[in-house]
Formats: C-alpha cells, structure tokens, sequence
C-alpha cells in the first residue's frame, strides 16, 4: 500500500502561530528562551471598577521600536523579525519599518545575532535571510533601486527552513549552523 | 565660596525612568542595546473608523510572563528586572511573580545574564543583585522561610550603583564587572 503522504501544507497557521509554537517547544526542550514582545499599545483611559480588574477604555496601537522577537540561545543574544507575503517572486521591502531596520543594525554591531524569517504563504516557504543581506537590499532601495527582494535572491542569500510538525520552523537548527 | 553640593536625591523620578534615559543613552553612546518590552494588553474589542487610527475600545493587562527589560551587551543577552520599595530595611518579594523567576532561571541556565535592579526609594540606592542570590531568597520564602531580603543581604550579595546625572543609573558598569 502507498504509505499516506506527509503534508504540512495549507494549515491555515499563521507564520506567528507557528513560530510561536516553535518558541515553546524550545522552552519546553531546554533548547532557547525566545518570546515575542507584546504588541505596543498607547494606553488612553482607564476604568478602575471596584471588586474587579481594571479596564482600558481607550488605547491605540504604536508603531514597535524593535522587532517582535528576541532571546537567548546558548549565551547569544538572538533578535528577529518574521513577514510574510502573498507574492510569490518577491518579498516587498515596504513590510518592515525604517526603525526595525536601525534596530537590526544596532543588534548586529553589538554581536547579537539577528535575522528575519520570510514566508510566501503561497507555497509555505520560509526562509532565514541574515541580517547584512537584507540590510543590502534595503540600500538598494534606498539608492533607487527595486522595492523588492526577489525570490532567487532570497534563495541565494537566505537558508530554507524545512516545515515539521513539532517544531513547526526550526529556525535555530539554521542558526546553528550559520552562527556557531 | 563652598561649591554647590551636586546632589541626585529625591528627584522623584521612578527607577524605570532612570532606567529608560539610561538605555537611551547606552543605544546613544553605542554601548548596547536594551529596551523595556511592553506591557502585555489582552485586546478584546477595537473600533475601526474610517479615515483614522483604530482604537482599542476595551482590553485588560495581562500578567507579564517574562522581564520588563532584556537586549544585547557585546554579544551576551542581558535580561533583568527593575523593583521597588519604600521600605528601608528590606526587600519583600511578593514584589516578584512565579513567572519572572521561572523565567530568569532559564535565561541564567542558556547562559544568558539575568539580574536585578532594586531600588530602596527612602535612600534612593539601587543595587544590581545577580539572579541566583535572588534565587536562594525565592527558595528561602518557600520553604517556609522570610519573604523578603534584608537589606544587609542585598548589601552583601549584591552590587551598589553609584547614581550620576547621564547616565543614571549605570548598571552595565557593574555587570562589565561582574560577568566579563
Ligand atoms: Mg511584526
Ligand atoms: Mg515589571
């Protein structure tokens, strides 16, 4: 009999979910300690009712001075940023912000670690592209050039992660083999 | 003439001002890259309206799960906690969660640098106190023992911080000291 075949695709998780999962499987294994930040949130008014917790009537969302992950893996200091896209010959430029950019280049002259983690959700391909490389073709298009990373750049620069079932991205078995 | 006696008390800043100017000016100088993580918000309910910014109708805090602060210092991961008292002969450690010691115990066995800072606000002194004394206290508490440190412990165990003006209060000066 044909053994059932194995696919991870079309799960409907979310890059986040996943890498979330993946965060707590490390924990879980004694492996790394990586969260992700909460998101920022410029608290307005609040309610303190008597006999129960407080609430906030009003709030709104700020833009994140830092990338949403960030841990210690062995001692290093590990910070990351994770997008993804419905393209599927390029990754555009526009989903990070000036300041992620600022603080990935802080990160890494202080010797931290950093990277981000692409999906094309597409075709569920997740890629681990270093920092230095994106920051290239941030330059670019700061010089004028293209708005987009191309995905054979991605694949010539960056690291494909094979998808599992637990962890779901295992982004530090890339890790270990391009830091250690 | 006697000089003017330059003098840091009662500038009724919190410690997590002083913390903050002082993470600027560490970013600023280039001597690392530290920032406070946000306080964790359970959106329940956000408005949308048209031609402006969404706002968050009703959310509640949630209970941090790891430290107020962690970034990178040549290289290492660094991650503490920042606390308070207004007593002044010891340090109560219902100041403390479950989960901030959980988390710092497996941030100290990745090899991570993970502390705290303790400010007794009557004096203003603040002292860096490395997490396993923390931890020996925690564990004193629990079995059964007094559920605060003394001072003359804090004293002993942990490093005083000298206060300046810019930066306030130079934490990483001790932990050059303690850990490389
Ligand atoms: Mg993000
Ligand atoms: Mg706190």
């Amino acid at each position: 009999a044909k053994p059932k075949q194995v696919t991870y695709g079309n799960r409907g998780m979310t890059l986040e979910e996943d890498i979330n999962e993946t965060n707590l499987y490390y924990l879980a294994q004694g492996k790394a300690v990586i969260h992700k930040k909460p998101t920022p949130v410029q608290i307005v008014d609040v309610l303190y009712p008597s006999r129960s917790a407080a609430v906030i009537k009003e709030a709104y969302f700020k833009q994140p001075s830092t990338t949403d992950y960030n841990g210690v893996f062995k001692g290093r200091y590990i910070d990351f940023e994770a997008k993804e896209t419905k393209n599927s010959t390029s990754f555009p430029l526009k989903n990070f912000h000036e300041h992620q950019i600022t603080h990935m280049e802080d990160v890494y002259k202080h010797d931290g670690i950093t990277f981000v983690l692409l999906r094309f959700s597409a075709t569920e391909e997740v890629f681990l592209l270093p920092f230095p490389s994106l920051h290239a073709y941030w330059k670019r298009m700061l010089d004028g050039g293209r708005k987009s990373i191309t995905k054979e750049e991605i694949e010539r620069d960056g690291t494909r992660i094979r998808l599992g079932l637990h962890p779901r991205v295992d982004y530090l078995k890339i890790v270990q083999e391009l830091y250690f």
